[in-house]
């Protein structure tokens, strides 16, 4: 079977690669394409020009997801490989999009071989990142029906508007979001190609992992008020410091996840009131972000840090307020879909090992509604969500080419 | 001697107090007059109207200081009562504000019982607050020869723009801030009138507090750098959090701060970048302030925390950058001058203490060049630098009758 399928062009991934890089760049250092803002909707429309020339058909949902089908001679559900082209703040350059030229890539190979029995479907699923409104996998929840557009109309920036309002202002209908959902049976197996964002691969030397478990992953928006005091002024016993009680938190929040060879705890954001040299913080809001394989573990970090905090604020004299912005439980991934992409990484020599991700992505929401599965590129010395993030093409065309033949073997096993 | 001054007007005062309230009111609650912005210039436009009012002569010099002169019989040095109108983001409606309205008050009484035989002025120094540029009374250094234009040009906004520029921008004339120096001895004593912005006069039940001796602050901007990472895919063992380490600073400076009765150290600023929930803080920037009565302890304190900054950055493979913003040393008030006040307190039957101040005021500078004394009214609560600062116009007036009777009697003095 391997035989039956072309070798992925590595130079065709990097020009993806370029062209979508050529928008959002931050004047700062790396990328801005934020969830639903207008730089993530240009790097679609670049998405849709290639799957227009790579003669298949594109559209683009309710809510932003943009497909590219290449219709198969067999009716029923459709076998779909994709990612994202948004971005945190200053994010890199390979994070989502590396995974949308490799569904790209495998059109490509998929066509130049005589294409499939099933439907084929290259899919970007929109505000995938959580930066901006707190939630990430917007798109993909849509899609999978976690999410409604009630759901959109709580979801908010920095400025308080809503996913509803954000995504209509750049040509969306958010409020049509039903629409977007897919219907019952219609996605028989969902690929995912992304970059690792973590230190393993490379430690190991390997090119590929597939993933058995993805994270879950708890957040919270906690803010401690207390009395912006003048800071010359006013004795150290008689202060209600908002920011020594947030920073106890982050001092915990590391030494208790620090505690767990899987959980990571990150503050990742932390906001001062009023911010003067000459105040004493009145309000420190800050973000936490509990992580693990582990549900059980992942829920308890969460609780005890939440303890923590109101055992801080209580012994400060500080109030405190904490409100859950998602909660995500770890996702096993579909066994027989993981097989079939060891299988095919086995037959081409592609060293590569089972690994799980603690990062959340896309796939961990479709898993819950269709077989899904997932590989890793290594990310150079780990770093990821930052400028400097950086991947080989040529992995990358290993994962495709990897990717490819576990889609023609899923192509060819009964089913709907 | 008390018998020849009338009373002072308490609703004159409020009057004063209402007017430039009408100035800056921020939208999120409190005022914001920032130093050298268009705010601030409106401020002092309200003061020169009453100035003129009353039939003084006012003029603004070089770097915004504005000034309303009683012409004396006699020549030579000058007595002066001033404060500031500028405010920290969001700060309260009587710092600074309080000690203008009574400049202008004392400015009536005296005019109402015969004038001075030396030249009285009021006087409003422009950028007292240290907020915006990091350092504070910008305008009283620069009147006392302790600052250049050559200082102006390297203290610089959030923004990156300097005094100079923002000066001119409000349209004073910073690069000819030499004229705005005051000539050797052309000041015979300065007063100024503040709130306390403690709570040692309301616990003491005092409504004058005579100020010996102003605590002196030790500004530093330091910025902690690590690797900006991904929070689901990077281990706890492999990160090296800039906001980490900041916070455990931030506990420190208050642990260590909190071992000495007059000692203060004040995070009152901190930014993380990038400063998103799913990101790993690659830089946390933060200001410290410490302040002492005891120049020593100050020096020591402020040495040990940088001294701490350093280790926890060895420690967590952090890099670690620190700018001297200000090292002000405290300073002791001229005696003959707290003398009279206390003397004209004690004969107008003022329930008034002596203590020291642990915020810097523009005295602190006026004091190496001038002999100089200080005047404190009770602040409800302590609370100061914040929207609910407040303290009665009553003590107020208080403090007025008793800054121009002292006034009087350094008037008779023999002197330059």
């Amino acid at each position: 079977m391997p035989e039956t399928l072309p070798k992925a062009d590595p130079r065709r991934i990097a020009r993806f690669l370029r062209e979508v890089g050529e928008i959002g760049a931050d004047p700062r250092g790396g990328w801005s394409r934020l969830a639903f803002g207008p730089e993530e909707r240009e790097a679609h429309a670049v998405f849709e020009r290639w799957v227009t020339d790579l003669g298949l058909t594109s559209s683009t949902d309710a809510i932003g997801n943009t497909l590219g089908e290449l219709a198969g001679n067999t009716p029923g559900s459709a076998l779909l490989v994709g990612s994202h082209l948004d971005t945190v703040p200053r994010g890199g350059g390979f994070d989502g999009v590396a995974g949308v030229a490799a569904a790209l890539e495998v059109a490509r190979l998929l066509i130049e071989s005589g294409g499939l029995n099933r439907t084929y479907r290259a899919v970007v699923f929109s505000g995938e990142e959580g930066a901006r409104f707190g939630a990430p996998c917007i798109g993909s929840r849509i899609a999978t029906g976690a999410f409604t557009t009630d759901t959109l109309s709580t979801l908010t920036d920095r400025e308080g508007c809503s996913v509803l309002e954000r995504a209509a202002e750049v040509g969306l209908r958010p409020t049509n979001a039903a629409e977007a959902v897919w219907s019952q049976g219609s996605v028989s197996a969902f690929l995912e190609l992304h970059i690792e964002q973590g230190r393993v691969l490379e430690a190991r030397g390997r090119t590929l992992g597939v993933v058995d478990a993805i994270a879950g992953s708890t957040r919270v928006e906690l803010a401690f008020s207390g009395n912006a005091d003048h800071s010359g002024a006013t004795p150290m016993l008689l202060r209600h410091d908002a920011l020594v009680g947030a920073s106890e938190l982050v001092v915990e929040a590391e030494r208790r996840a620090s505690s767990h060879r899987t959980a990571v705890a990150t503050v990742g954001d932390l906001e001062v009131v009023p911010g003067s040299f000459t105040t004493v913080p009145g309000e420190a809001r800050l973000s936490l972000d509990v992580r693990d394989v582990d549900s059980e573990r992942q829920r308890e970090l969460a609780e005890e840090l939440l303890d923590g905090a109101g055992r801080i604020a209580a012994r400060r004299g500080l109030e405190l307020s904490a409100v859950l912005v998602s909660d995500q439980s770890p996702v096993v991934l579909h066994k027989p879909v993981r097989e079939q992409l060891a299988r095919a990484a086995h037959e081409r020599d592609v060293p590569f090992c089972v690994l799980p991700s603690g990062a959340t992505h896309d796939t961990a929401h479709v898993a819950k509604a269709a077989p899904a599965g997932m590989v890793f590129v290594p990310s150079r010395q780990g770093v990821s969500h930052a400028p400097d993030e950086w991947s080989s093409v040529e992995d990358i065309a290993r994962g495709v080419e990897v990717m490819a033949a576990a889609l023609r073997a899923l192509d060819e096993q009964e089913g709907p």
